[in-house]
């Protein structure tokens, strides 16, 4: 008998190949590893349920333990990989019980990532979160909410109560401090506003968002503030103080100290690899594992995907590293179809993302820094435009603001961002069909989009932005 | 001294040439000649006039005939273009003082098209509109409103007054059939429901809004159900049948009669080009005017575009006749720069087009239609499928069918339609950029979208639907 596809990691990515690969080869034996007790949540519905957007917990898995099961997946948790041995085909793994060493016919290295919280200090208070784990989810909604509510949360399946009842216990903070204004800084300065808290988010660098470039920034930063968020730009956050409880009770940044009782950590993740030391499955210069078009790593049967993995960039055709979760999925299922004997290809990715700042709609996509296009070989030149969502004389019509990028000697697109209040994430999409496709400015100036007065002008803004840019382009 | 730039049309392409050749060539002469008052208006806004969701009348005017003068344009209203000959480079033009002939250097016909009655009887009688010119929308919400608004309506400037107030003081209607059941017909559903009246559509066909295939024809349906619309598939009228007073007092169709005092045919429209006879400019087997890749007919110096005019479809590579509003704009914009003397491609179409129903957004794009797709040499294959707009925990998560035909040898995408609630119309576009791009329902399925939960789920529809015509045309 064949050994097993055996995956390392029960989230996006590792039961997605899983599934794929029980579906398309319904004999074949798929083991997967999941370190922890939650398997396949959607992270990015975190920042909606600590708000109270979404109601319960469970909303946010995808898959649970019994639907892997039904789908014949043999599903382990609290089963950490600890080691690969590629010239074995074996990993070691270890569980309450010990340790064992588990024979793989093919392997998925689908660890994800951790969220950063280094180098400051305090990180470990009772009070501070990363927001990366569905336990320090309920915990901070927990905290939140009154004691029913947060007992309800506590006895959740799955969910660690004496840890979620731990904050249930203590007062309701009133001072948010939230570190870092990227995708989970912006959504939590919603979901602590929606709890009425007094919201402050510090941000090292000069705009929030920096993904997105400087005009959609500029928006959220607005929004944001017009919410009554207090934003703090190019100010770091030196450490999180505590009381003599190990109680989060301020927070020090480099232009002075803010009492506050509860702080999100947002300050990016890292991916989990430290378990392939000695391997010889080659990092990446992001850290991240390097893989082919297939997802297959160096080493022979060893694929790996999802946040822990790079994969190539639609634009520069080099290795990337941009955990996302279609990104994760997509490779994920494209690996279970070729370990079931059908190769597939993982894709590009165009580093496509959207994120909402209460009713302000964000996407981007592709290269929009200047440095790292001049860094793929291009000579890059933006134009950002604000231009209408629907015909102007149409009730809703909401200012939109369009950043495009391209590379000024060929004219192809390199990147693109949105921000605005009506239907202005989801147009990023177009922006990144055309980058995917290695679309010139002048032939998305001439793309034939849709009008109709209660979506879109004549000139959708994403033309509008094609036309200016073309201008620019041509001067 | 150069001869002008003659256009004949004071709309959408007429007006984009005039102003783009003369803000590039700011010397150049420019004589547009408009037949009636009205220049420059929002066709596609009438319905939501006449709903009451645009408050005035003027407001769906792009430009004025006094922003037009402040370009530099020549614009001259109540001439009619009755003939025009390319070996004098004349054309003759009638006004209310007589006759005279022009010569040009370069002429644009953008003389649009006219809403078809024939060959229904009675679409002359009061109370029957078929909505495509300004003083009827004026006239049709004034019959709809109390005596003040309406009188308002009446004294605005460029109104035909006389007319107006003849509707403005009769009873206000009961009972509306609709002729038709395309984008006027749906939107005008839509507007007579606003205003409480009994609203009857008959479509011939089988469905609503046949180009937008059957799924969202279905769906579109279903809304206007919902909203007390009475929907008469497969219905044919035969005649609008008025009083003594010659006004309209009912309809009289295949399958009985219905009482009605108000009625809009919107059963599609045909190119102005009867002018054209003698000039040797040739159309297409549309009757619209045959142009190359530069909007110029076969004849030197004689260009066409908008509503009258053919544009190669980006899907056949052939001619086609699609009048809509941005490929209007758009072609006439190029022409004017070709005038101009910087020779621009009008681009290609692919048919998109979004059209609201109440709460339904709509909107295609391509070749949907399998005995078109099998005359332009493909082999089609369709699916349609029904995913959700957003993450399925988020709040406002609304059923989005998607309709996707792909050419079964090449895996070409060749059309897709879209209907939902939660930004559907809006997602079509990047079916059209990848349409445009010739991309594979592979490479489709492989788009990197934005993903975020209050916008689109980890799949976004479109990728949903890639995924499941992907597998059949594996199959």
């Amino acid at each position: 008998m064949t050994d097993p596809f055996v995956v390392v990691g029960g989230d996006a990515a590792g039961l997605s190949a899983a599934s794929k690969c029980r579906r398309e080869d319904p004999d074949r034996e798929v083991v997967v590893f999941e370190q922890g007790d939650w398997v396949s949540y959607a992270q990015c519905g975190m920042p909606y349920f600590v708000k109270g957007e979404v109601d319960d917990i469970t909303d946010l898995l995808s898959l649970s333990p019994e639907a892997a099961a039904e789908r014949g997946i043999d599903l382990r948790r609290r089963h950490e990989v600890t080691r690969v041995d590629p010239d074995e085909k074996t990993v070691t793994v270890r569980n309450e019980s010990g340790t064992f060493e588990q024979p793989y016919a093919d392997l998925l290295v689908a660890s994800g990532a951790r969220a950063l919280s280094t180098p400051i200090p305090g990180t470990e208070l009772s009070g501070a979160f990363t927001l990366h784990h569905m336990d320090d989810t309920a915990a901070l909604r927990a905290f939140l909410v009154d004691d029913a509510e947060a007992e309800s949360i506590a006895s959740v399946e799955y969910v660690d109560g004496e840890y979620v009842r731990e904050y249930g216990a203590r007062d309701p903070p009133e001072t948010a401090a939230i570190v870092g204004g990227g995708y989970v800084g912006v959504e939590m300065a919603e979901a602590f506003a929606a709890h009425d808290l007094d919201v402050h988010l510090f941000q090292r660098p000069d705009q929030l968002l920096p993904p997105f470039g400087e005009a959609a920034g500029e928006r959220a930063a607005e929004t944001l503030r017009e919410h009554g968020v207090t934003v703090h730009l190019q100010t770091e956050v030196e450490a999180l103080v505590g009381d003599d409880r190990d109680h989060l009770m301020a927070v020090e940044h480099d232009d002075g100290r803010l009492q506050a009782d509860v702080a999100v950590v947002g300050v990016g993740v890292r991916p989990n690899t430290e378990f392939l030391a000695g391997s010889d499955v080659d990092l990446g210069p992001s850290g991240a594992v390097a893989v082919d078009e297939f997802g297959q790593t160096n080493r022979e049967a060893v694929f790996a995907a999802g946040d822990c993995a790079e994969m190539r960039h639609a634009v520069t055709g080099e290795a990337d590293w941009v955990p996302l979760g279609l990104t994760a999925n997509r490779a994920g299922r494209a690996i279970g179809q070729t370990v079931a004997g059908d190769r597939e290809p993982v894709g590009d990715i165009a580093g496509t993302a959207a994120v909402k700042a209460f009713e302000l709609e964000c996407g981007r996509t592709g290269i929009l820094d200047h440095d790292r296009a001049w860094d793929a070989g291009f000579d890059p030149v933006s134009e950002t435009v604000t231009a209408g969502s629907r015909s102007g004389y149409y009730p809703g019509n909401a200012e939109t603001t369009v950043t495009l990028t391209a590379d000024s000697q060929s004219g192809r697109l390199l990147g693109g961002a949105i921000a605005g209040e009506d239907r202005a994430a989801i147009r990023i999409d177009t922006v990144a069909t055309a980058i995917e496709h290695e679309a010139t400015v002048a032939e998305i100036e001439r793309l034939d989009l849709a009008y109709a007065p209660p979506f879109s002008p004549v000139w959708d803004p994403v033309l509008v932005a094609a036309k200016v840019l073309r201008g620019t382009l041509e001067d």
